[in-house]
């Protein structure tokens, strides 16, 4: 199992993970096989989508900032509960399949950790499944 | 594959089947590899999330309940349209990678079957994969 | 990898491809092990859901479109935030268990691929990991 570390800057922030997830893949020296992509945090998920124009990620946290608004009101007293609910949203792991020893990814396809509660140090998991 | 029965007591309820899914990889005796929890049911579905502060469930079911609203002015007509949205919204199925023959989560993670049209029997599907 | 080619009518359609899916699983030979089902698009999703009564996935895409209303007040230009958004909500890839030659589905699941931003041609790819 690999890590990735992550420093976030911003309360909500969507950070670009492909390139580090990659590099994992090519040390794995793994042709065919799976890769999993998982954050242990319950306040931060991840996603692929796309990695052009990042005015897509700003349009994506802001209407999860709709369905689910900070400062709303919550049970949970620690003023992040919205966090939570953006994470269960999204979801804490990703599936990517593996050939010829790199991610197969559309041509627009990014990998992002999503931070819902920054700025903190996080960290992503990635497992290798496969035949080298 | 293995298996999880569940009953479940109220029309939404998450459960923390944690401990179950984490004996079940013990049972494998698999080392390092890769946990698949599976729901089979299309008005439930699966996260991973806070086991700490059980209000975070309450925000996510509350919240959950804003976006699909029960009782809307849905198509389907058996009462449960919004179970089917949300089993949607957060999914059928997750990913834990197994290290050490013990799952790799977060220090404040819970995995949870998420109810949305109990009470019901319920089951999850569990599959290990890996090199004993 | 496998791979499934398809054709969407419309800009917003939920297709079924379990039985596309299901002949992949049997031509693979794999008795027990994982599929691993991937959208490589952005502007698209996967989701597991009720195959009888079709007014089910109707009511999925119009409660997506409540979430995520086509033009919105959005800052990508393309006319199409919405559909990235839905597919981030309902993610990219699909894991289903394979025992004995065959996807363990519960009785009302089917596997469909939501297209979000069509008329297109799409691809779905599929891996199968596992013991023949």
């Amino acid at each position: 199992m690999n890590q990735i570390q992550l420093s976030t800057a911003k309360k909500t922030e969507f950070i670009d993970i492909t390139t580090k997830v990659e590099r994992i893949v090519e040390t794995s020296r793994v042709t065919n096989g799976l890769c999993v992509i998982f954050s242990p945090h319950t306040s931060a998920g991840l996603t692929i989508n796309e990695n052009a124009d990042p005015s897509v990620r700003k349009d994506i946290i802001n209407q999860l900032d709709k369905i689910a608004p900070r400062g709303a009101n919550y049970v949970h007293l620690e003023g992040n509960a919205d966090a939570h609910i953006k994470a269960s949203l999204l979801g804490s792991s990703l599936n990517v399949i593996i050939k010829d020893n790199s991610l197969v990814l559309g041509t627009w396809q990014g990998i992002y950790f999503c931070e819902f509660d920054g700025p903190r140090q996080r960290k992503v998991y990635v497992n290798i499944i496969g035949d080298r």
